[in-house]
């Protein structure tokens, strides 16, 4: 594993549980964890439970003993490392996004294909057993014809103007903003629930367009410095979209949504149905049926905590909540499986690269003023 | 109509606005309003759209051109003017409780009887949509055996000690406090919906034992005077009960529930299925069927104001909430329809004697520190 | 006034309760109600309440008594009617939309102002408690700088295809669907509570196309004859919105969120505070304050019935929930007062403009697939 | 470790998983697991990462290379192992129930002071923020006097007739059901929330008299066969309790509340603010305080993960919710760093034995039908 910070602890946690509650048919073994800083890296990996680390990813790669290589590294060292991965036989299981652009993303996609090897990108929220009760639903055609697909993906971390100069929030680093971090989650669950957008157009923000640089170069919230930098990443993004399908969409991530702390939601409405899911309750799923007798229809709030949902018969009885990092379990679980049984796996850098096809074309929206078709990009 | 404060002011507005949205097959004519204090009642009257005004309800009972008396005094005049009205040949319509203890209560019951006159108790809550839609649920066995009911009436205007000591706060004129208040009301709700109690058990509190007395004797909210007084009725009072069908009861009414303002609420459930109500969010009905797919099932949150929901469709397209004041409107309506076309009516004032009793068995159980069966008062 | 059916019944319910429970220094007095079916605006004449009725508006604009011409007849009338009304020195009520078009609403306006009159436009939803205290939130700085509004307003009636082809489904008559229809409010509210639009984008969709003609022209839910018609409305709109202080918006109407019946919603955020509204809870308002300290701040649930909060103290104690018609009485309240002691009032005609504005630029915003200033238009 | 069914595989978890995001000074090395039946109790060590494993309890306990023992086995076998194992100087950790009875519960707190060896009984709900942030906030002063204490523990797992009679519906094993598995949560955390009960008054239920022997004594959801057993414990158990601070308290405890499917509630209401939890959305925690300005006041949904929050920060960013097993992760927590570094720790054997009072008070009350002290047990 390349990176050990928010990501890297999310992705060790997968690896060091799974095999607690799946069964994978492989023997999941933390071989080794890569980072920079030797100290730091030594310290993850004594703490999450590697066996042992690197410090140069090049080594990390080439390693004999090694099947998978999983990159949570910052975004614009994704390409490189991937590349090399792919180069040594290496499966990749890589963080979103993909790439810093399109170009990147496509030229990781035909190396992976090329070289036969299994690949994965982390859309871990396609994982919660609640998304995957709203999958079935909807491909059992329970919803019908699908006409409206709303989502937000709300954080309110930058609505302090003080907040500094993040590495986050330098264009160079992390491609995008909210746009690219947070969109890119509701993109890919749109595609996988309801399938292909069409066209698109958008609109976006910085709001607070200096901060503070941080005296230390990894802090997110140290004292603010008295010298301010440029943030050149957007803080909000909203567009309008038009499904291959008919449907009409409308998304927005932003990160000055002032007391939403993490309001990855979505709100589908078909001829038949509907469904609303919202990250911080992610237990559960609201879904609306029109064939209900018309005095007793109503939303449904389902605790999607049953043994009937998918992956959530592994855990606890019903009632018993799971959280956040469970995702990342269950998208190892299917790799892992994916790649000792062949079973079919999606997400794969087809999807990174399909989403960031959706993420290009709203930014290209946005300086042209008008709508942008995805076949365009 | 005898009294013109809160509740006058509410059942005036039923008779109002009745005409506008129900079919009653009479015309309903507000005739004459009674109060002692002639100013207050004349500026009621003519605010309220009454006809003509009395200061001695004597007389109004009399009136030849009167032919239903509504009583909403305070609670130690319901008797004696209800036995006036049914002397004089009127259909009575009497605010809860029905009388200040269950052998005046009793009394008043079989004089109605005898006289063969109509007569109603103001539990108005019964004829709200959502509530109607549950007792028709349970009705059609869509609960099954009824397992659990729990009910809870909790306010919040007590809790500051300087409230001062208004009437509602001294037993002989209130007769009890948030028990005969709410708990009423729960009450009546659980023999509306599931039936008939079989043996209570109950503690109470009464947490500030003294209050200011108010300057005025009519106000509610003046500036405490220097003196204090005795409470004398409870703060707050819960209960167990147990049904005759084998239900298993909970109950507490409290005016000292900080931060709920009226949640009245039921939550009942059945070998079948569950019914979850609260009057803060009057139009809503939360209901569970087990026969629900395993996956899909959970609770429904029904938006109780369509067509097919009793009474809402007298009023706006679905959607549309109607308020607290609409139950009024149609127990009104529901009274009318049975004085003219011989419909079926409840509540009458059986069951304001029904609800009494388990009231003082409630106030029983608490001096004995035991069970006391129903029967028994 | 003048139209007799569903608004026709909120608003003379309105003029009937507006006396009961507000003071107005004016006796309201329902002289006459007018239809072109005598039979039809007879029985409402005696159903709501009115003193009498005319079969032609032209002589009830015309008649002496009357102070006020209420129009809530289908929108294509609206202009005749009102530049009649103002001639005769009537002041002038009228329904939303405005106009058809936003011609016909700068005519309406000018002679208003012309005239000297007192003009409003029904923008009911702006005086109900909940909303007026976001206002008042807003005015007071609560939230600081604006950065996001997100209204929905969702309905799900046309989802059934065999929905008859209802006259608000034709141009010529209703002007336009969802967005004139729905829209219109939210435009409304946004303006109310957050300022003026710059610039807009959208798109829209008729989902189904043809519809069985009603064998009755006035029925909403006729049995479909063999017969088809087309939708020449939307069914839907949304479009995205910069605001003149910088806030990004969203919105979206729609006649087919399966599920949502009422569900007018609007959320804003800004550098400060948040706050969240949904017309199906009418009387909550959810707020969050960035100035909480930090491990106890969460959205409050505010019940919006306290004597505190505008309105509610005039009808009953905390927790009992008004409904969707007494923001007609406040409206009405607010117009008489205005008539009579010159207090400020809005909305006027100039809201109605504004309003059409804004629905005509995200239309031309559709035909040419790119943003269109407001100025524009 | 003695057991390895649900309850071993969550203190495993907690083992397996609390080096990674906690401090505890010290190496926590899963030594060996313990079952009688040699190929499970093998397969789970395998599973869940245990270094060995042993099929008698006793030999497990005398290992020179084990410090604590955690007794997750039926409650029927608490008290002997215990003993055990505080003979042997080990620190002991034991699931509740702490005995099947009071006395053994009282035999087994002796025996662990006299031995001066740690002990803790796994009342895990206490270690989640949400409930540490109810605790803060009324340590703090913060609800004031307390006057209301509600607590609901809602299962609906044996409301299915055909649902087999399994161990833990007979006395003998379990010693009690929904009582002594349920209510033993919600009393714990009443005591730790606001302290003492004084007295309580109950009544029970088992509405399922017979079920069907499973075929399979381990099955949980086996066909039931032909036979049927009789069920000897209660399937639901209500009581109201007055507490020593004089605060009132009600509580219920069901396997048969349909649809309700871990719903662990409290609601505290004080004379100053109230608190509202429920464990089905264990990362909220609603609060509403009376010192917030009257218009403004609400309950407010806090998100009880932001890093102010308890264990919090040990997970994820804001926002991102933790599940059901992470309170065992805490109390581990809590429990080594007793052990390692001397810091405060409850719960212990004391709050094992001051719950179990409260139990058996309640099914006393029961017997008698009246109130049952808690000095009386």
């Amino acid at each position: 594993m390349v990176g050990y910070k928010f990501m890297g602890k999310a992705h060790s946690h997968a690896y060091k549980d799974v095999g607690m509650f799946f069964e994978t048919n492989a023997d999941v073994v933390m071989k080794a964890i890569c980072g920079r800083d030797e100290q730091g890296v030594k310290a993850a990996a004594d703490k999450f439970g590697w066996e042992s680390y690197e410090t140069d990813w090049r080594k990390l790669v080439e390693r004999e003993d090694i099947d998978i290589v999983d990159i949570n590294a910052p975004s614009d060292a994704h390409k490189e490392i991937t590349l090399a991965a792919i180069a040594a036989g290496k499966h990749v299981f890589c963080e979103k996004p993909l790439a810093l652009n399109l170009a990147d993303g496509r030229e990781m996609l035909a190396a992976a294909e090329k070289a036969g090897v299994k690949h994965a990108i982390c859309f871990n929220y396609r994982f919660l057993p609640a998304v995957q009760l709203a999958k079935q639903i909807i491909d059992e055609g329970r919803l019908g014809e699908i006409h409206h697909y709303r989502a937000t993906y709300l954080q309110d971390w930058l609505v302090d103007p003080n907040f500094p100069l993040a590495w986050r929030l330098k264009k160079e680093v992390a491609g995008s903003g909210a746009h690219g971090d947070l969109n890119a989650h509701s993109i890919d669950l749109a595609r996988f629930l309801i399938g292909e957008f069409d066209r698109v157009i958008g609109h976006n923000r910085t709001f607070v367009k200096q901060r503070p640089i941080p005296e230390s170069s990894e802090g997110l919230s140290g004292n603010g410095s008295a010298e301010y930098g440029e943030v050149t990443v957007d803080d909000a993004t909203g567009f309008l979209a038009d499904f291959k399908n008919g449907a009409m969409g409308m998304f927005i991530a932003s990160r000055f949504a002032t007391g939403r702390k993490n309001h990855n939601t979505f709100e589908i409405h078909g001829s038949k149905g509907s469904i609303r899911w919202d990250l911080e309750r992610l237990n559960e799923l609201e879904v609306y049926f029109r064939e209900d007798e018309p005095n007793l229809a109503g939303f449904r709030t389902i605790n999607a905590t049953d043994a009937s949902h998918k992956y959530a018969g592994n855990w606890w009885p019903v009632g018993h909540a799971i959280g956040y990092e469970h995702g990342f379990v269950h998208i190892v679980y299917e790799f892992v499986k994916h790649i000792m049984e062949g079973t079919p796996f999606t997400p794969t850098f087809l999807d990174g690269v399909r989403c960031q096809e959706v993420l290009e074309a709203v930014d290209l929206s946005i300086e042209r003023g008008a709508w942008v078709s995805i076949e365009e990009v």
